[in-house]
């Protein structure tokens, strides 16, 4: 999975039936100091997130495996909140 | 799902019999402010995108879920016309 | 897709049973404007492409759903000769 | 597979069904010099390595195959220690 | 495919079961003119390729199709071994 930082959304009213009834959360790839990345994805939110929060995301098949994306032509979802992060020498709490 | 521009189409009549009778859009990848990515595509469209428009491309074996590319050999395809961002301090009607 | 020329062959006398019978084609991305990348592939050839030709490469698991790569272990096949381009304000015939 | 250390761990209380009970390690890519990568992934752990030790990590739809990770939505696995590297002119017991 | 040259080897005995029994060699991409790039990966190889030898290398999924990879969960396979190299104005016979 990749760390993840919700940083908006995006509408789209013409789509294919799969999406429709999901919030499609714009998301921004961050290091492990929560630097942001220049690196973005669409994803599905399956667990609730905030703008500005963390995430991890699947990406690929496997994000069609969780109950609100099954049967779903997806290939990102963000499946878990990024609630502490334990390196080395630093305990981030987000 | 990553967000692209359509900058213009392919055509090709030596192919695969499973790509017969589908668009080969040319799509580039564009950053959060639209800036544009030196990353290029051939996707199949699903939604109807017209030149310059914005849309959501899903990559690699979900590409071939949708009504349209079903039982096709195509490993890109875009599944949502991009109509709306929001971010945190901007809202581009696209 | 993306889209790729041919630019050589590679021979294999020692491999996996699935890839007998295949030609593999060397393979180099290029841009939008025909410009190379400095990325390779090595291919299964579906369409009968000759070197300097244009064509589409299609990644991962769909490169397995040819006719001619149905059941063999490749990850990159060529499904499609780019005849033409047309982009915003050029047209190539290639 | 990659090789990666592992560099700390992540906490999650609000995730997919599917990641619960598993631990979730943030790993970094090492180079064959083991000189650190800019490249952060967060994997389950299958073999029970600890922080600073090397293990190789398999991503994408194979991540779900261990014993561990059967039926989780997870693209990232860590499926083996490193206990010794033999290149040309250098052995590392690592 | 990608082109890879084998570099070395890795040992590793606390490891998932599906991986008990099969030789794991660290491969690095390189470029036609033979550039090593700096990318790495461990494989799994299934054609007896020896160290300093050029092999094609299947990913993802894939690597899970020939006969000795097959029910394992690994993610790099090498599947043959590259013996010579046509291009445009060069012949390698490696």
């Amino acid at each position: 999975m990749k760390m993840v930082k919700v940083i908006g959304s995006v509408t789209s009213t013409i789509k294919d039936d799969c999406l429709k009834g999901v919030k499609l959360l714009f998301v921004q790839a961050v290091d492990i100091d929560l630097t942001e990345r220049n690196d973005f994805y669409i994803a599905i939110d399956t667990v609730g997130l905030g703008e500005g929060e963390l995430g991890l995301m699947v990406i690929g098949s496997t994000a069609k495996l969780t109950d609100i994306t099954k049967g779903r032509n997806v290939d990102a979802a963000l499946v878990a909140k990024v609630e502490r992060i334990d390196l080395k020498n630093i305990n981030h709490i987000v």
